[in-house]
């Protein structure tokens, strides 16, 4: 029997697929546990109702997926602008902004994301928060160059404070290697009241840092599936 | 002969290492031809004076110079902080604004820039304007991920205007490709009259642009090496 967390991401993945992808349409693909859910349910949906749908992944995991289960596999040289990107989260504030990168795939997500017209977020009911960091504690996720992660990691402590760790693989010797050849950092932040979008911005700023996991002012509506068997949307 | 524009960077060079290069200290190396000129001097002083330098490469280019010279090689793991670094540079504003990336090395160069609590600038008296895109016109080089290319440069020309194109390579099929793996885009910008901090900070929240040529409130010195035989200073 699925646990209620599994039970949950399914629901959301469904209810999203359902309600956003329709025929003739570009959508990207996202990544993570409850995607595996939405591909699932696209896929069956591509073939029962005959739909011409292509499909942009956000990380080898994704297009693995949109391989495995027949899909039409699009990139963003020939599809630049998407109807729809449907992706996980590891965290959702009151304001729809994103904790996102848990699984390190957070720069190709945040690209695919920024060119659809919807981003459309699918959850279980445990990354749901007032704000960031109540639910998800394993800081901001941050995908860096190799050969920086060492003065990046200062210049956030410094600026910004909190602590940042290099995330380290466990089925290899050394850190995590994305699907872009970098590393990533954890930035545990110092408090919870913190104003994203300036903190976007500036860390942007930082050379070697090339993206962050927040998603802000992305998200056009999220799925969350809830215990007692609903979804909850937001807005 | 030398060439007058050679000259001229040779001398820029010779000044910066003479005034900035100490005893016991961490230099960041930049990449271009006038850089050439700065580590042959910069060789020269460690010989003669028996100074303990350490070099951090901004290229495979400046890498190659430095063990090539024989000097100390060092990266932003052990020294994440450096006392100067020297670099060239495409084009220097009045504000002491930069282009540079016409040789394609801005990334490393801005990240080893950052690091550096001084950013001496070497160059030749034809990167000497008032305005950026005076006297340099290919236009400011982005670094972007590969799959991201092209949405970027829609973002680009639908946000800021102008043209921008991908900077194919000349001994190989295709692109550019940088010493990290990514493409380059040149950016030709519609007009002079640019507010150049807040566009460099609108750039950098594109995602898959990684990094841009504009070195904002960076450099501390210029040295131009000019026709008469002076180097000429800024401020």
């Amino acid at each position: 029997m699925q646990s209620s967390v599994e039970a949950s991401k399914k629901i959301a993945a469904y209810r999203a697929v359902d309600e956003y992808v329709k025929n003739n349409t570009v959508i990207g693909i996202g990544s993570g546990s409850t995607i595996v859910y939405a591909v699932h349910r696209l896929a069956k949906r591509v073939q029962d109702e005959n739909l011409d749908v292509v499909c942009v992944p956000t990380s080898f995991q994704a297009r693995q997926l949109i391989v495995e289960h027949n899909l039409k596999l699009g990139d963003l040289d020939i599809y630049p602008e998407l109807d729809c990107a449907i992706d996980g989260a590891d965290e959702v504030d009151n304001d729809l902004n994103l904790i996102k990168g848990g699984g390190g795939c957070l720069l190709q997500e945040k690209i695919v994301a920024s060119c659809a017209k919807n981003l459309v977020i699918v959850a279980d009911y445990t990354k749901n928060s007032k704000k960031l960091g109540e639910q998800y504690k394993k800081g901001v996720p941050i995908e860096v160059v190799p050969m920086a992660y060492v003065p990046v990691m200062k210049k956030i402590e410094n600026h910004f404070g909190g602590s940042v760790t290099l995330r380290m693989a466990t089925k290899k010797a050394g850190p995590v290697v994305t699907d872009n050849g970098n590393f990533i950092l954890d930035w545990q932040f110092p408090d919870k009241n913190i104003d994203w979008p300036a903190v976007n911005q500036q860390l942007l700023l930082i050379p070697g840092l090339i993206e962050t996991g927040l998603f802000i002012n992305m998200a056009k509506k999220v799925f969350f599936g809830m215990l007692d068997g609903n979804v909850k949307e937001q807005p």
